[in-house]
């Protein structure tokens, strides 16, 4: 696997040399925490506290967390906002901004009670803000601009301090020219664990976090377009994309948390297969236990978060993907007329004229697009792709993979392969093996059509041997 | 009311002989149970299960339950992919792809802890594959294209097996070339029912079940287009548009269970008229009695099942529909401009020109469209139609009546035609008939501009007998 | 401050006059309540009841509650239908339909148990009706034109009667031609106050009510498109955008209800800033305690109503707003390609020729826009505007401020102005202060490249003194 260096853009020169000459001292820079960044976009092991308060740290998909130092007490961060190169899937680098080299911005991790200073530098080329999505904290650290403070100044670092009063999840972002920045990749996931147990907050054995973002990235360039409301045409989990979002690798009844926060323009449906889950906290706080539904899809309406809690009880490689369907697939062409059941040598003409250079779809459906060999731009991701034990899993955008395994070992996140099934477990093509002596139909069928009365007018169709082609 | 044979497309017989040429064996083929197929598009009454263990049956809106054969202990049903002609609304019929002669799917009912065996024979030109929504299973028969399963290739059968473990709400949809299948109808429901008495799990009189599904068809057209992610123009209930959607007809003081699943790719709020109700299950189980909400319209998002429970206790035909209002219209001309207080001749022309044939809007609202005799293409249904008692409902798509009467039998669902208002019980035009002798306002209104001290700047005009046209 | 008279446009007075010369007689005119009309859309002071029971009534945000009178034990109310002109925001002014001058229509409060009686006159060019959403009510009461009653013809009065069976928050808008005449801004809350003290209804000190609501107006224009299905361009709360809602002006530890009805198209993230709240009812009626979920954003789904419920324990200007980032945003241009990061001489030329007369966005993000001097189309709200105590807010739409002030008195709305923030609680530009003797790294810091020890590859880099600029 490749290490992606960071790989400065022409323009961070202007941008570096910009912060040089601001009019930050030497002796307040000094005092500054260094900058922390990150340049993979692998997902980090959990960073386990070293000074302050223990707790169980958490798992950022594709992402990381954010070391601190302690100051007299006070847990001190350091943010640079500033323009990142993101590989959002393998061959796939988006131009965003983010915070220390990568988008999202790394997780922060902090104990109910801890007084944290946050140093945000601003390397974009306009003025920023950060509100702590969810926080308890005074009037003047909740970082709208205009309303509660004035912008971070191209250049400059401002200073935000308050303590860490709920235990909760959280998220950072932008209040400052909102919609540009969170569509550049501008957010970060912000973690509170409790100081000691808490009724309502489960012990988990892993404990992911990511957030849900959208770019509106037109095939073969890499900047997203700002001004974008529906039509997203990539939809990440944490700025990546399937098959470049990590799995979900779990021992076998571990319980197991998930925390999702949402920072598109719309609802995401998460649905995991083979397990129901509890949400049993949001931004607001732990939901109790008697308010909790059992689900196996949720809704995360944008601007919430969502702590999803089960056991992982069924061994098996378990998709969980947004339930919309072209959230599960990459850029495409669109308004393209539908090719099924037509003769299509005309219509397919006019698209490749249309779409040229792009992807042309079959009048069989689409299926077998990802055995195509269609040329596709430059640095794009394909719609749908991503190979499983079986094949094409025929899927982009926001999906992954939960693997729960009897012999993964407590505390080890590594991919373990794919999923060995047990002898017979495994959909097939029939045979005949199943084939007991032909039974004819018991009574249950045999009296079929007299129970489908119809309401009003029902005909049931029972296909006799001989009548249809093959049966 | 016609009966709709099946019309088989050209193209069938085509698909059919690749079935035939297929490397199923004749042997094999005897043990399959033989497919049942649906012709019309008509509420079925429900399928009392003449074998297995009992259980009070659901009824699928203009949809049916697909019978089963008993094999050993195994329950097996047989589904068939295809390319399905569905009438939608009468005089509108969509090519649509589905499974045993409709789109969508038959309805299957087991009983919790049956062991239950599906052959499912792929007819469609490309491959397919089912996943179980909801179920646990066996993560190989789980129908993830590519991560659990290979295909199910054009011609073949495979064969999936489980234990239906958890009673509860669900539904069957394809996993492979995904965004495409279902945007041609390819979903069923299915419902697995408690063993014995649940606590959570109440016996109702009446349980209906129906999917949410969104196409984008043409007008004058009759296949999908299958690339569209926002901008459908036919949002239906069980592939049926209104008025092509049954009522759900029920007794006075009926416990009536609704369950709802969307395989759409937006939210659903289904709104009811009359009642409140309550969600007591989801595809995830059923939710505790004291976690249950009291609600007049749930937001059902994509890949979510909501079971709605109520008693019935308000006679009337009550409308139950999506609140979104462009969800309960049919296909319209898009991207018009506003008409209304406009003086509209140059921009009718203008309309006129940009879509031709299809229809014009007043500048005095859209209410008397049902009224004007505008041309529409063929094979389309009409954008705001049905009539009712007084009328027309001016609604389209995502719309039905609930038809609550005292002399309802049970277990009767036929249409008992429009509800009788007992006398004086209808909104009517004021005709002075309530004029008792005219008391001015009462110190209530006296005292009514003083009461309204204006926060800022507030003004409250009573209009003065005499000053005003008309009063 | 202005008080925007009445404007009666050109065609009102043929309106009035279709109205002088319908069908109503004399004596029943006689017999009509006096129809009550607002010229202002500024937030009226609550309509403490002079007559009836007693209750604790609601501020209507940017609205108004209509006086009722007593007639023989009815409450009697007179709506009447017509176009209006709103203000949406200072300088901006739609052309709407709306109820008694004004877009939404006056909020109805009437108390559990009391007989209503609402006399609806139409004077708009289509026929309509009134639906009273989430009441229980006789079924020819409920307002759907064609199945529970005749529209109400232009000119005409149709009355309306019913008992207020159920406490709870409601709304009211025309079930004739839905999408039109709510796309026009036809709608109004309903509050029924309970009669007694409810165990699941909490007194409050303040109670706040608004509708989300959505318009699709060219810039430049008056009158909305009424076809619009999602890109609306005005995302607003009562008719109004940011700047131009007022804010929710609460006393410290006032215990406040702000509820809210959705009748737009899309759901709506309600956020709120610096406090958790529960939702405590829908439209469906009060939630159970044990039922209620902690949150910092509810999803407001179309059609529904909930009731957020905190305590105001937290001084300072609180933002709360839809967290859709578009939909804190007015009126823009679509479809503009990303500028940012580009060298946009050539690009912002052929922009202006794409959208003439309108904005430029630079390749520095948009904050500073707010600054600019670009020209906008007359009758046009700023697309991010709103001046705060730092400078412009960069908002619009759905976005307003919950003021908690030590000082406010019971039963006072007035704004008071910004906040006096505490020395020393706001974000501010780090100027070394804090600059403890530069203590290196701690062992937290000191162990972290250790900690962070890749899943799979990993790198972290710490900067070091003198290889990074300006660190």
């Amino acid at each position: 696997m490749n290490t992606h260096r960071r790989n400065f853009l022409g323009g961070a020169g202007a941008l570096t040399g910009a912060l040089a000459a601001a009019s930050v001292s030497k002796v307040a820079l000094a005092a500054l925490p260094e900058p922390v960044l990150q340049t993979s976009p692998d997902t980090m092991a959990p960073l386990a506290p070293a000074t302050g308060r223990p707790y169980n740290p958490v798992v950022t998909l594709n992402g990381w967390t954010l070391p601190w130092r302690m100051n007299q007490g006070v847990k001190e961060f350091h943010l640079v906002a500033e323009p990142v190169v993101r590989e959002m899937a393998p061959g796939f680098k988006a131009h965003l901004w983010g915070y220390n080299g990568q988008s999202p911005g790394p997780t922060i991790e902090v104990v109910e009670g801890d007084r944290v200073r946050i140093f945000v530098t601003n390397r974009l080329p306009e003025h920023t803000s950060v509100h702590w999505h969810g926080q308890r904290l005074p009037n003047g650290m909740d970082g709208v601009t205009g309303l509660t403070q004035p912008g971070i100044a191209p250049g400059k670092t401002f200073v935000y301090e308050f303590v860490a009063r709920r235990p909760g999840t959280f998220m950072y972002h932008p209040h400052a020219d909102e919609m540009t920045q969170m569509a550049m990749g501008m957010m970060g996931f912000w973690v509170t664990h409790p100081k000691a147990r808490h009724p309502l907050i489960a012990e988990v054995d892993r404990d992911f976090v990511f957030l849900l973002n959208a770019y509106d990235i037109e095939p073969g360039s890499a900047t997203p377009k700002t001004m974008t409301m529906l039509d997203f045409n990539l939809w990440s989990w944490n700025s990546r994309i399937f098959p470049g979002i990590d799995s979900l690798n779990v021992r076998l009844h571990d319980r197991v948390r998930i925390r999702v926060g949402n920072l598109t323009m719309t609802n995401h449906p998460i649905h995991l297969h083979g397990h129901e889950f509890e949400v049993t906290g949001t931004d607001g706080g732990p939901v109790p236990r008697g308010a909790r539904w059992p689900e196996v899809t949720t809704d995360v309406a944008v601007g919430q978060m969502r702590q999803l809690e089960f056991v992982a009880d069924e061994e098996g490689d378990w998709a969980v993907h947004c339930h919309k369907s072209h959230h599960t697939m990459n850029a495409m062409g669109h308004d393209v007329p539908t090719l099924i059941g037509v003769d299509h040598k005309d219509l397919a003409r006019k698209i490749t004229n249309l779409v040229p250079d792009y992807m042309v779809m079959g009048e069989r459906g689409m299926a077998d697009m990802a055995e195509m060999q269609m040329p596709i731009p430059d640095n794009t991701a394909p719609m749908m792709g991503g190979r499983g034990p079986f094949g094409s899993v025929e899927m982009g955008g926001m999906f992954s993979v939960l693997k729960v395994r009897r012999d993964q070992k407590p505390g080890d996140y590594a991919n373990p392969g794919w999923f060995k099934h047990p002898p017979g477990t495994v959909a097939r093509e029939f045979d005949g093996a199943l084939a007991a002596p032909a039974r004819t139909r018991d009574a249950g069928s045999a009296a079929m059509p007299a129970q489908h009365t119809p309401t009003r007018n029902i005909e049931v169709q029972v296909r006799k041997p001989g009548t249809h082609t093959g049966h």
